[in-house]
């Protein structure tokens, strides 16, 4: 069963016996609140883990920002924990309770009731020679960039069998909902809200006037290779971390993972809001 | 049930009956090939209506252009009358079949396997004093526009429950991904397969530097109002066609209709190539 | 002697007799700072009229917005006022004192050594059947707008001799610097510092997704007609009112003004931080 | 004198005695195209000097593209050598020839009278511990890159004395006016004609929505630097070539050069036309 049939929120009764904590580095607030977080946990009986991850976690708990969630959102998915973020600093996307309603969020999680969003995540892998290597898990976003390359690259890119175009640009972005409001956002694409079942094809800085950012069907499957000839290479980073090199003859392959993240979510969480806030709506 | 029940693109097998033929007014190519079309389809037997509409058609063909064939959705799509389009002039995104392709295509009509694709809708009606009065029907778009107003609108909009923000702007854009390569393409919108399920909403030259086009579930219902306290009226336009002034104390109302447009597609359609060749991709 | 070879910033001495006050209307902490304007210059000899305006004021002071200084701006710059913004409400562009430097303001005047911003205006005629009727100058922007016609304009539009392109969209913008931040901002065009010798053009809406804004040197004589055979209407529209109305075979002209509105700005202005204010830089 | 001071397009009576040829490399046709210029000009008496620069040469022929010319604009500018562009495959916007117009071009410099435009170049240099470095000269552009490093670069950047922002972005552009339908364009800034006297910044992907392309005077001073604590690199690229890593402690300061680049332009030159050839301006 595929990501694509379950609902996109739904309620969950947890049963908490193991809790992991992962928290934000060199930076002792988080490891302060983390520790008074395991504390209570284990006040209540539920042994904890803090900065490991294991395949019998019952939860997730975040403390940090977005960027300590997504290193951990790919592992999350796979085992089907589910997660709950609280940011340090500013007010997250995906990090949505702060560190004063933190307490509150872990009596919910004792209580055991809660409500998940099953948000999609893209499967990347490289085919090159022929044979396709590891596979690596995006919550946000895939990205192919041109490095310090000094010309725009050429990537021909197709769903499924259909040929869309020959993208000329500095990259391209293929992006989640949850990962519309990072990078493609910067490379003027639109916002979607995360139970919309697509992905997102954004060029950086097009050189083709009339390229456009496009959203096509989750169950797509993307391929895109540089076009031969111009012995230039190309860089392919998963949330924000570079992993692979891409050269003429490789693929990159994506297509939505098996897996959602199930995050867990605020019972007064209102999506807008945050937007509201971070995309500093209402002024001018 | 509803549209977002069906699936996209389904085969089905007519059984050609009657068919109505609708065509580009005062263009005198159009009415000879209408005139053509009407001869093979009475040698078949099947009785043929010319521009008119009958609850018991078994097909429409529509003979002009993507302006002609919007005339004619909301019709086609109530009575689930599938819709073959035939253009007369420039590629349509709707109008798919050249005149060259249009006898071959009512040969498929006859002999009765199409395949067709299940069009998302809107539904828009106005609420003037608390009472709702008549729907329309989009396939495209519904757009609010400030007219001759000299001053930007203050459009207060929600999903659901939920308040999305008080957009200053010219007006809004609803779209179906259908209507994405229409005004909201001009609008800065991003191209949406049709397939997809979602509803888009564009601004039209936003006062706030932070505005995007956004996209919501399909089974979002968007509300939305004009700021009190300004004494400016605003124009709705459904598809084109001016249909209802908005005053101040009026809201509208946007969901996905019950029912899509049946779209007769192509054999060997092929969506991206259409896409390339109206927006001169692959050219710089 | 045309704007274009003056200098932009300049140091000049007032000697002052006679000084006009405008106002915001229906605004009465407006008219109440505007009375204890006027007490003070009476005290020092300065004869006062306020909302009226006469061609031998030494300066003129707006009690307002922004708004309220484009209405008095072609005036001033005709009879070469010097020009005094004293904002009311939000921080403007034009207006740039908030009501508590005011009298600090006011008392440079008195002193006399002030320093002037000589902003560029455009001059706009519309040419009817071969006659050139009474021009209108805008220090923001002359703006073509298809009202409430339901299709895209097709303006035809030269620089000099120069056949630019025809512009397929809802509307176009010529706009000086000043006006950069104003409705070019909101249909996507640049920011430019007051002080650029140049005009912008900028499409509403295009409808040619190749279409961009346009910068053009501050001598250019533009053009514009709407294409023939499309019976149409359009509004013209000059710093924010409907002045015109355009048919088919009117011809729209715009110039650079011969005189520009001389902008009295404060000793510690900065251009960027109203910019940063303003638009929320620093933020995301 | 600076540029500045002189005229945009001016008229000049060339007395040829010493002609430089640079050719498109690796490339045969340009080569043999070279030759016959070089038979023809020898025939004339006019000595050739084929892929060598000197500073008595009276005219420099560009036979290939934008790019070759690009490579010798900075040595052509520096001794007021005027250039005139040939252009071998695509039309060009600085190689405004064709193949075809080559020996016609050819006469018309033997005659002696041509016309040429004063383009504007800028001049970078980065200043490193305290000290600056050798200056490069840019015809299109200086770009500061983020190269490979996986986060916003944070520039904060000053116009002579006043601070602008600090723009978080993957990279800011630097363009003359010519260099507006390069990378600017790609990065969503306007067009701008060579004659204004401007330079642009346009931020590459931005991180915060409101920022926007920003035009400022041509006597403009611009100086940025990578905000401290960060410890990233970044890259500077002038007119494509990457020629200086860009750390933590140094300042990139561009302003307009003291020489234009002479561009020998075509009596029946039309810009727009070159535009709307490479824009597709006039079709969707």
């Amino acid at each position: 069963m595929t990501q694509l049939s379950e609902a996109f929120r739904t309620n969950l009764t947890l049963s908490l016996r193991h809790a992991g904590i992962v928290l934000k580095k060199n930076y002792s607030p988080a490891a302060e609140l983390a520790q008074k977080i395991a504390k209570k946990l284990a006040k209540h009986g539920i042994a904890v883990t803090i900065d490991g991850f294991s395949d019998d976690l019952d939860v997730l708990i975040v403390v940090g920002g977005d960027g300590t969630l997504l290193h951990v959102a790919d592992q999350a998915a796979r085992y089907s924990v589910p997660v709950l973020g609280i940011n340090m600093g500013y007010l997250g996307f995906l990090t949505e309770r702060t560190e004063e309603e933190a307490f509150a969020a872990v009596d919910e999680l004792i209580a055991g009731a809660v409500t998940i969003e099953n948000r999609m995540m893209l499967k990347a892998s490289l085919n090159k020679d022929g044979k396709t290597g590891n596979s690596r898990y995006a919550l946000n976003d895939v990205v192919i960039n041109k490095g310090t390359t000094d010309r725009v690259l050429e990537l021909s890119t197709r769903a499924d069998q259909e040929y869309i175009t020959t993208y000329k640009a500095d990259g391209l972005i293929f992006s989640t909902p949850t990962g519309s409001t990072a990078y493609n956002l910067s490379a003027g694409g639109p916002l979607v809200y995360p139970g919309v079942a697509t992905m997102l094809v954004t060029p950086i800085c097009p050189f083709m006037l009339g390229s456009r950012p496009m959203l096509l069907p989750a169950h797509s499957r993307l391929r895109t290779y540089l076009e031969a000839g111009r012995s230039y290479k190309a860089q392919i980073i998963v949330d924000g971390q570079p992993v692979w090199d891409m050269d003429e003859k490789d693929t990159l392959e994506i297509e939505a993972a098996k897996h959602c993240l199930r995050l867990i979510i605020s019972p007064d969480r209102d999506y807008f809001a945050i937007l509201r806030n971070k995309l500093h709506w209402g002024m001018r």
